[in-house]
């Protein structure tokens, strides 16, 4: 059971977390820019990370200090507007301030605090403006709605909304919560590997116990059928993170396989959710497209197709005209490495099949058209090697995300 | 030496060729879409096709005749206006049936026909249309510099202008010229494969004598470094094809390894012009873009870089702004698969160092942005891993694209 959360509906959250959001002054806007999750002692933590090679000083610290503390974390910083990437050795210095500045006011070390990024690249991290901010945020922190819905608005960068996911599960010794809180709306290709990085920011909060070694599977198993399957522009971010926190405040804990099920069953609704929220607000996007790519002889396999078809310039642009010109899916397909014949491939679009065995089937152009012009689309190909299927995600390619990423103001 | 021929200047004709152009009725618009190239007997031939795994029946067809002729072909015959690909079995009949009519009318072999389309992918080729209009293409076919231009104007799609490139070269016996025409403007990302396939079409003529197997080395290797670097959206076509015809009819030959290294200098730098032209005509482009990529380990890893940059959107939609964010040039590197030490990366954008050992330098946004503005733009990124280097030739991507590619009217 998942519910989306339109900002004016209850939210439901886990027990032992405290959200704050604030502007700092990053972005000139002068919108929310900070934002903090204040974290129990003894909450264990798991999260992957961006598999690009230049990552951000904030992905390199969270990274090392996960490490460290072996899943302990305290408190979650993320100040969007900057991604403190490509600053080199200051830009690590920038970070571990920060860091060190919230865990004195938290009485933590400076390791336990989990610090993430987003914005532009290359730029130095306004320090000073964060480091003043934290006393305030510090003191803002509560266990509301109304303060995680602040906390989700200061992560959002080219996001036109906050993106919620929750439900809850059972596991040994009662009921327990998941909730999920994500930004991330261009540069949206995540490509998660284990132990992980991206600029999709995700935080999933549960109020169930769990061990760190637990978590971190749990959370893989998600990701790679969910974030992993997604793609707006097809562009990697350096910044990319998905993290996993288990507060242990319900009085519930993981034990048995049953309550490792449920727990899996929640984080891939709640992760689904949220990924299908990311494309649905993606950069200028009309169309919110549901990729099913079958017939595959591995997951691996059907994965690649999906994300050449995905990815495909041409493929997106014909979308973005509600045009039925399958011939680029199949093109598409045709390039995706993957040694498939094309003899074999059936290509449906909405409820019509529009491609048999290669070839192009009869079908009524103007339906096609019609429901392609809705904001969700269905797309399904078949290649007739195997039995291994997946969903991907992903969106159409508009005049409008050309405007927005051209737009000289950097 | 090359000259890249703008349509009113004198153009180098390679003797022994008879070319021809016409309207067929194939395009909607009545412009021209069928041509001809008549070709001396003794003429040898060598071809690389895309390496789509989906390709066009004209590829299949062509492919095979010249395997089993070993490199003979009597004449060229290229529609616009349709790829006929993905029509199953009878899209090869359709193409076998115009290569037998054009035989019969050449008193040649059907097999010695090499057929070659583009155009929309997955609709019937109009067969009866072009069986129609054969006699008049033949009557029609002259070694005149006109002829040759009507010839390059019928392979056209969504190109502005069409493309040539010559130079004279020697070789035992005396002077030889050897002539490219090309077309291509989308759907361009050519991943020829020796022996290869891309819907970018290029035809080189000489007049030296050659056999087929010293032909196909040579046209590897100017393709190598020339086709195979420029990319316009990173969609590689399902119809590729570089073709390279030698008559003999200048009555010299191809002999010394001095000879070879003087074609092989004509063929590359006609390659890379015609390369060139294919990138500054990319539907929607703004800028032609240079793209070095230096200090990689090997040619095939600088490329590797180079394609990852070349075919980002970030990266794309940034040059369309004119936009010196060099961030998202280095994320880009970071995705390519390389494994990039991002602390050894420097960035050049026109005349300035951007970006220093993978952070940002001091440098005059403004002149950057200038720079940027110029319809011819030089990018340049040192990996510091070593001294294989690679250029690339890219474009934007502008909301002219989008707006060329979306347009539902296919």
């Amino acid at each position: 059971m998942t519910w989306n959360h339109p900002p004016a509906r209850r939210l439901l959250l886990p027990r032992g977390f405290r959200f704050a959001g604030l502007a700092a002054g990053i972005k000139k806007s002068g919108k929310l820019d900070l934002g903090l999750v204040d974290i129990p002692r003894g909450a264990a933590a798991a999260a992957v990370f961006t598999s690009n090679r230049v990552v951000a000083a904030h992905v390199e610290v969270a990274r090392d200090s996960l490490r460290a503390t072996r899943g302990r974390v305290r408190a979650l910083v993320v100040n969007s507007g900057n991604a403190n990437c490509a600053n080199g050795r200051a830009g690590r210095r920038d970070c571990e301030a920060v860091c060190r500045a919230l865990a004195r006011l938290l009485k933590a070390s400076a390791r336990e605090v989990f610090p993430s990024s987003t914005g532009v690249i290359g730029i130095r991290l306004p320090r000073q403006k964060i480091l003043r901010a934290l006393p305030a945020l510090v003191a803002a922190r509560r266990d509301s709605a109304a303060a995680a819905r602040r906390f989700a608005r200061a992560i959002m960068t080219t996001d036109t909304r906050p993106k919620f996911a929750a439900a809850p599960f059972r596991c040994r010794g009662g009921p327990a919560t998941l909730l999920g809180i994500a930004k991330g709306a261009g540069m949206i290709h995540p490509r998660l590997a284990p132990p992980a990085h991206a600029t999709m920011l995700v935080y999933l909060f549960t109020d169930a116990a769990a061990r760190a070694q637990q978590l971190q599977p749990l959370l893989w198993e998600a990701v790679s059928r969910t974030f992993n399957r997604i793609s707006v522009d097809g562009d990697t971010s350096t910044n990319d993170t998905v993290l996993l926190l288990a507060s242990g405040a319900a009085g519930t804990r993981l034990a048995s396989q049953a309550d490792r099920r449920r727990i899996a069953q929640a984080l891939e609704s709640i992760c689904a959710s949220l990924a299908r929220q990311i494309v649905a607000d993606g950069e200028g996007a009309g169309h919110f497209v549901d990729l099913e790519v079958e017939g595959a002889r591995t997951e691996a396999e059907a994965e690649r197709v999906a994300r050449a078809i995905a990815n495909s310039p041409l493929v997106k642009t014909a979308w973005a005209g509600a045009d039925p010109n399958w011939g680029r899916i199949l093109s598409a397909a045709g390039n995706s490495g993957v040694a498939l014949d094309p003899r074999r491939v059936d290509i449906f679009l909405g409820g019509q099949q529009v491609c048999r065995r290669g070839a192009a089937c009869p079908f009524d152009a103007r339906r096609a058209h019609r429901e392609l012009g809705q904001r969700e689309v269905s797309v399904r190909v078949r290649l007739g090697r195997g039995r291994a299927r997946v969903r991907f995600w992903t969106c159409d390619l508009t005049a409008e995300y050309v405007r927005e990423n051209s737009d000289y103001t950097t």
